[in-house]
């Protein structure tokens, strides 16, 4: 049984506690998420109650998320384009390897080529669809080698996967040759965009990396990383705006007959929260947001290698990564590593210009 | 590219049109969820920006994960069951079969037998991981026949799938003979208790459902739906309290170094809200809201039937059922349909006593 039951004042009491008991994001270096924008946490909170699983119900809500998949199909330059808000990067990146397996339903033992440095989604996707997961080595400055990708290809071979913004070193795989690729062999080809698909389009020199590039099957991006927006919303994209149907199940007593979304109920809050962030802010604004966190990134990198610890590699997103021992980095500060032991700093929003100059007085003080 | 950008009016302005477009919840009769409690809302809003997919930067938020699969330990008779939040019942369903798959990973052509009445989400799971989906049929009561499933176990059955609470017709499968037959053949026991689970433990009479059956493996339990949490929040409960880490895959660059989830970052917002309705309405809080969803399920069945509208099951949880024409529901209300026809309402908290007595008056009048 359950306890006897608490007094508001009580449970809140705790509830504050528990929640003191978090690190401080002043102190988050390592995370993919921020803390979310203010108009996603207001937008987020109006749509508390709704279910996308049940969308006739919601029609206001659901017709959010059409928005937000539309602003996403243009941003992406696919203005059609399909798709639907799931609960982020694992489930996009499920969704599409299930899409591309029943539309090489017919192959045997098949098998998907990422890069190495594929985030670890796949590996949890290919062991629940029974896909063997080859991995295609990166290259000296941490892309995917679109050639040795390309020498992995076989009869059984459905899909190939690109990264635009690896979790890891922040780098865009080769996109356009590896979309080249797709075609010549009829593959399906799926951009994993959670990180970077926020952030690529607001640079300066945008690489190529979404449906602009003829062989681009589908597109992962996350708005609840660089969107700033409440946990959990990812976006699944697709260039073929009935391609989700080849999934469909049947739903009775729904008010949809059919669906075709990993998840049953959904949550509406944070997809009104994401649609806000973009809304609000506008490609000026979400320029602004990815030119600061870029700035921060090379003065970053800047100030480390002034304290002799050199770049590992030259990031194309605001991922930045470090040679530099494991106990170099002193007591508050959460910092991740790479499996190839490098120190790595993700600049997200919440980790302005001030907690960048307070790292590195921080760094130089211990290494003085 | 996207917009130009909005002031927070306009944009909020819009939204707050949006959202009148989504049914008010003083109409829906069809639904599993309810408007959240305040206190889920309120713990909601305290822990937004939290994430359990990276727990070592979360110690607080983590803590109420554990504490909430403590609650329904306790509640399912197994204080010791292991589990963690899901984003709700699909998830909880998949990820239950993915571990009888693992266990029995040497079956070829491995099946699973479900109840005809199973969620359809069992579908989606034995499709993604590559089951065979064995249909038991249910008997005039609408409950799985134990002995007619007992039938379809060979070689190749992994599991067997009883339903606490049947999304159509709100019954309780016979779960006792479901775990003796399982334990006969050495076969995974899944319950799906995502609606029962929070109804079941505070009924007069409880029929067994839980860990007290020694033959039942995994239990899924949503509190978002009569748990008054916020979405998404399911759960998934294991006896072994070790058995999710069979599931675990390599997770470099977190604060913790492997991960069993289905999804990657997830939100703690919910998880909080969760345990915040456990824990302020506590077991006796928990009764009334059950006993005032029954007695309303009752009023409504009684006056349902004088009005010519006999039931179409005794349900053992608050969803009623009816046999009735499709037309004969008169135009605000939101009710849904049984594969078999029958009008079904789910009687949520959010379908109170006043709410029935208006039904009830709409199908009086329209059927004078």
């Amino acid at each position: 049984m359950l306890n006897k039951g608490q007094s508001e004042e009580e449970l809140f009491t705790f509830l504050s506690r528990k929640k003191r008991e978090d690190i401080d994001h002043d102190f988050i270096l390592s995370s993919m998420c921020t803390i979310p924008h203010s108009v996603a946490v207001r937008a987020h909170c109006m749509f508390m109650e709704t279910n996308l699983g049940d969308p006739g119900l919601f029609p206001g809500t659901y017709s959010l998320e059409r928005l937000l998949i539309r602003r996403f199909g243009s941003l992406f330059h696919c203005a059609e384009a399909g798709g639907y808000a799931t609960s982020g990067g694992t489930e996009s990146n499920i969704q599409a390897l299930r899409l591309a397996k029943v539309q090489k339903s017919g192959t045997r033992s098949p098998n998907v080529i990422v890069p190495e440095s594929a985030h670890f989604s796949f590996k949890k996707a290919c062991d629940i669809l029974g896909l063997e997961m080859r991995r295609a080595p990166v290259g000296k400055d941490y892309r995917m080698d679109a050639e040795k990708a390309a020498s992995l290809v076989d009869k059984h071979t459905i899909a190939i996967v690109g990264v635009a913004g690896t979790t890891e070193y922040g780098m865009v795989d080769p996109i356009a040759n590896l979309a080249k690729i797709a075609q010549q062999h009829d593959l399906f080809f799926h951009v994993d965009a959670a990180f970077g698909g926020m952030v690529i389009p607001f640079l300066d020199r945008p690489v190529p990396f979404d449906f602009a590039l003829p062989g681009v099957t589908t597109i992962a991006v996350d708005p609840h990383k660089m969107g700033m927006s409440t946990i959990p919303c990812g976006c699944l994209l697709t260039r073929d705006p009935g391609l989700l149907t080849t999934l469909n199940i049947e739903t009775p007593y729904l008010t949809v007959k059919q669906e075709f979304t990993l998840g049953g109920t959904r949550p509406g809050a944070p997809v009104a929260g994401a649609l806000a962030v973009l809304d609000y802010l506008g490609t000026e604004g979400m320029r602004a947001v990815v030119a600061g966190c870029m700035k921060n990134t090379g003065r970053l990198i800047a100030g480390m290698e002034t304290l002799g610890f050199p770049q590992a590699a030259t990031p194309d997103v605001n991922v930045a990564t470090f040679v530099c021992p494991e106990d170099a980095v002193p007591g508050p500060w959460r910092v991740s590593w790479t499996r190839r032991k490098h120190l790595r700093i993700v600049c997200m929003p919440h980790v302005h210009a001030g907690r960048i100059e307070a790292f590195l007085k921080d760094m130089g003080e211990l290494h003085a």
